[in-house]
């Protein structure tokens, strides 16, 4: 697979490790609310966003299967010449991070450390709820990363499996999804807890919804727009921030990789996301 | 893969491909009903099912990517020594049964044209719904195999995205399950269909619900049962019925293989099914 950035007219004087892209790879869809995020918050920054569309959804697969499909993934974004990695799928953060570092050879920032690290601050009573897919609550990697800030915070988890095809259906503003939230959210606030963290890219999608259900004084923890911050830090920290602008004649500098149905795929890109999406291109990510 | 069948005592004097397993597959968990079907209507046959539990769902993902899913599975099949194969997966019979006939080399039976022919015959208005993942009512596999027989019959589909996850979470008797139901059906009933094809393995277990909401005068056809029926016709014209009974001490007839999370599997198999379900076992099924 040719590196097409490497094709790309020079966009200063040289050409530095600084100015390549970020990779950011996702089960399918939801990764694109993590993306949208790096793209406002680093509006300088090119993006090599895979969507796994073809294996989609992530959440009630094993570590092992999720562990491989990542690695592959990871295989195929070093072709793309990409200076670091933001792994925008709170189940793939949980499962297999370690492995895609391993693997990466350059930084990896997850979803879920970033969003543990807001969660442990902004809680007052030191009750915090998540909710996400099944393998995401079961591997308790929330928990973990927020018990290593403070282990006297108290964790709920609450797997909720109907929300992401309720969002992929476009029911956001619906009363049925409602009504499935409140099934979902009413035993996290029956223990107390005064912050939510939404862990699983779709639910942002969800969030005016779930703001009405849970009234103003829960708070909700957005982790996509956490790992842009902390993107935007770890760059900082290791001169990686691209400094050229993105000129009006430089191609264009999101590009967009799926294993299936790049139509659908452009569809929602393009409901969601800030920019134009040209259409996403299909890689046979299992040869990887 | 060793064939376990083949190694397996012989169960009369002389062992006979009609005393050969049938393959049975699906994306994941819903072909368990046309499995279970199976086992009641033809208690004398031996089964190999797969679940393409890793890659599950099928129903939104192209006609591309289901048939090479379909051809891998077909090839780890065939390493059974089995005598046909059963397509228990709308979207693989809708997308891919020509594929797979073609890579059998022996007799392939899909849900859709069983289903299609049972709801020709029932309809008095012809008038049909037919209720299904997106990727089955898109591709209009149900429509041409009505047409087929009547041109005249007026057929309407309906994708229910959110019916599947319903059934796996376990809300199969449920208030909110039941407005989504109607949500789904109000269209197809306000056209005035007077029978509805159960287009999707897991609906079946919503049966008892839609037969609530619909009422007792809309015919519901459930592919699954007919599907069995015409396996049976077959292995009669074939001559491939097993005649050899399953003796007390004879083998277990019914393996299972999945590619992911075997023991979520069995739990639901073993809640479907009227046999008791050892552990499933792990496939690497891309490497077929």
């Amino acid at each position: 697979m040719e590196n097409e950035f490497a094709n790309a007219p020079a966009r200063s004087d040289k050409t530095t490790l600084a100015d390549a892209p970020i990779g950011v790879f996702d089960s399918g869809l939801g990764g694109l609310t993590v993306a949208r995020e790096i793209m406002r918050n680093l509006p300088g920054e090119r993006i090599v966003y895979f969507g796994d569309t073809a294996r989609v959804p992530y959440g009630n697969k094993s570590k092992q299967t999720i562990v491989r499909y990542s690695r592959q993934i990871v295989r195929f974004l070093k072709t793309q010449g990409i200076k670091a990695i933001v792994i925008a799928c709170n189940t793939a953060s949980a499962l297999a991070i370690d492995e895609v570092a391993a693997e990466a050879g350059m930084p990896v920032i997850g979803v879920v450390e970033p969003g543990a690290r807001v969660a442990a601050k902004v809680t007052r009573n030191k009750n915090i709820g998540v909710i996400g897919t099944k393998a995401t609550v079961q591997t308790g990697a929330y928990i973990r990363a927020i018990h290593a800030i403070d282990p006297d915070i108290n964790i709920i988890g609450q797997a909720c499996p109907i929300l992401v095809p309720l969002v992929e259906e476009g029911w956001t503003h619906d009363r049925i999804t409602d009504e499935i939230l409140m099934r979902y959210l009413d035993d996290l606030l029956e223990h107390g807890v005064d912050t939510i963290i939404l862990g699983c890219t779709h639910y942002p999608l969800l969030r005016n919804a779930i703001r009405r259900l849970v009234g103003p004084d829960v708070s909700l923890v957005n982790p996509a727009y956490e790992t842009a911050l902390e993107l935007e830090r770890m760059l900082g920290q290791k001169g990686l921030v691209n400094t050229s602008p993105i000129e009006k004649d430089a191609p264009y500098p999101y590009k967009f990789y799926v294993s299936d149905d790049p139509v659908r795929f452009t569809e929602f890109a393009n409901s969601i996301l800030p920019v134009d999406v040209k259409k996403a291109k299909i890689v046979a990510i299992e040869e990887y």
